[in-house]
């Protein structure tokens, strides 16, 4: 019987959790839950219904793991615990400094519940922290680089967006190819803000807006520009809509460490994404760790877990020994 | 309390995870056996002793976990279920087509004996097995590539000699950068064995050998050397020994696969080495897992295990909170 997936938010993570479900034979999708109305929602795959995200409780029988595709800032932190009361579930909680406080509130309700909750899946965090730790305990003593795309930043588009005059706009974080080959060459070098990425930025201005004053607010805007070498390029919304509605995105995850008695022989240690679509690689992450928490969850297993703690064969469909055939 | 290691075999690989201990605080060098007079092996670690392999079994409560450092093909079949039956063992097995009897072997044993063996543990083996299987379950229906090297072939070198005339001998494997950049763009090429590694061969000749048949002998050798292109270079030993002592060895792996409804996005997950010393970079490997069996033991699980079955979190010496503030 294939694993029932029940989707909660139907933004472009949930939209990517349907289609991985699509490219999972061993998974359905049971239903998906919106906060808007469901009538409004129109889902991809034939036969799957959308309820409203009050009523997912009620339906706790007939879904298996819950995943769920709000975001970090506000639904996450109410919506895992909530949920892990009556599912197994699956977010991809990113915001760094509250993961402690988000790990212990889903611990306690999945313990209470008798459920399995993993958290912060995804790429980063997820993929890369995989990478981040294994490296690291592969060469102890050495050192990480994380380097972000080529790709879209949702929160720096946003932040374009709020500067007056600025109808629409896409940025893109690029990583300094010079930087990412003295990394590599092992030379461990002590790499700057500036010095890792630079911010390209396609912005829409409003007719008769003063595009110097914009591009002057967009490059010297604390936090998210101001430490960054960031070109503004203007364009039509006709350009925006044809050239840059991709939400592509990637990165690199570099350690670099030395083995033998006199720390005499160096090492490179490097993994890198490149993605079409940042939500729906994202996606197919959490579909392959919803795979591993119903099986943990099958096993009696409870709790609130992270990458680190999965092991690698609870995300595949294969049994051990085709794993060790075909993979090992 | 550290973690006591035992090293059984004092080879590259032995002498390597003698190194990688070093690098671990939380692990220290308990024994090295060996099947040579133990007189006459000569160790890095101060206060270390070296014993006669018979004697090993007597001292299993001084010893947390044996790493055997062995060969495949006679070594380790014997090996690693005899230790498994009064250690945590790790080994590097990496005879392709034996793994399900090896494992099977070992799972007995441990079984038996109440401990934890790892098997099959390194890069390739290893490391490129884990980011196929993470690679894998992620994008299900994409294609695999590996590709290995720049690096030295050991095996391949022992054919070169093992040629009338050779005296010494060199072979490294190089990734065809063409076929790399094809299969990076997502093309999905499907790659002939030639036209993903080629083969270089530094070659010292003996006195007044026929150096024309040499080189005939090699690259029309059958499974080694006849289906790549290959290139031959006659050195004298000085050469050999100045340029080419090092056992450097890397490789790629690569998996490419689509997502979205109609399969609209593509996605590229990389994952690749660039190592200085092939023996201490297995090494380190085996080591990390080393602390992973230990603690597993520690938990009162037992039977044959690999990479796959351990959850990454085992490898690092950081606490789960740790790692989640740190790495996540």
């Amino acid at each position: 019987m294939a694993i029932r997936i029940g989707i909660a938010g139907y933004g472009n993570l949930g939209r990517g959790v349907e289609c991985a479900i699509k490219h999972n034979p061993d998974m359905e999708l049971a239903a998906v839950f919106t906060r808007r109305n469901p009538e409004s929602v129109q889902i991809l795959t034939p036969g799957a219904k959308v309820y409203s995200i009050e009523e997912a409780q009620a339906m706790k029988d007939s879904i298996d793991v819950m995943i769920l595709c709000g975001g970090s800032a506000t639904d996450l932190p109410v919506q895992t615990p909530e949920f892990a009361r009556s599912f197994h579930v699956i977010d991809s909680f990113d915001t760094h400094a509250h993961i402690p406080q988000h790990f212990q509130a889903v611990d306690e309700a999945a313990k209470e519940s008798g459920h399995v909750g993993i958290i912060s899946v995804g790429w980063d965090p997820g993929m890369f922290s995989l990478n981040r730790l294994y490296a690291n305990a592969i060469l102890p003593g050495g050192s990480d680089y994380t380097f972000w795309g080529k790709g879209v930043s949702q929160g720096h588009s946003d932040a374009i967006r709020r500067v007056e005059g600025v109808k629409d706009a896409r940025q893109y974080t690029i990583p300094v190819e010079s930087a990412l080959e003295a990394v590599r060459s092992g030379r461990n070098p002590q790499l700057t803000t500036r010095q890792k990425h630079t911010r390209e930025c396609f912005v829409v201005a409003e007719e008769g807006a003063d595009l110097e004053r914009i591009e002057k607010e967009i490059v010297t805007m604390p936090n998210y520009f101001a430490d960054y070498d960031t070109t503004v390029h203007f364009i039509t919304q006709e350009e925006l809509d044809r050239d840059h509605k991709g939400i592509p995105h990637g990165g690199f995850v570099i350690r670099t460490g030395k083995t033998g008695w006199e720390d005499e022989n160096s090492h490179v240690i490097e993994y890198s994404l490149k993605l079409d679509s940042n939500p729906e690689f994202t996606s197919s992450v959490l579909v392959a760790y919803a795979r591993a928490a119903y099986r943990l969850g099958q096993e009696g297993q409870s709790g609130c877990k992270t990458v680190f703690d999965i092991a690698p064969a609870y995300l595949s469909p294969l049994s051990g020994e085709e794993l060790r055939k075909n993979l090992l």
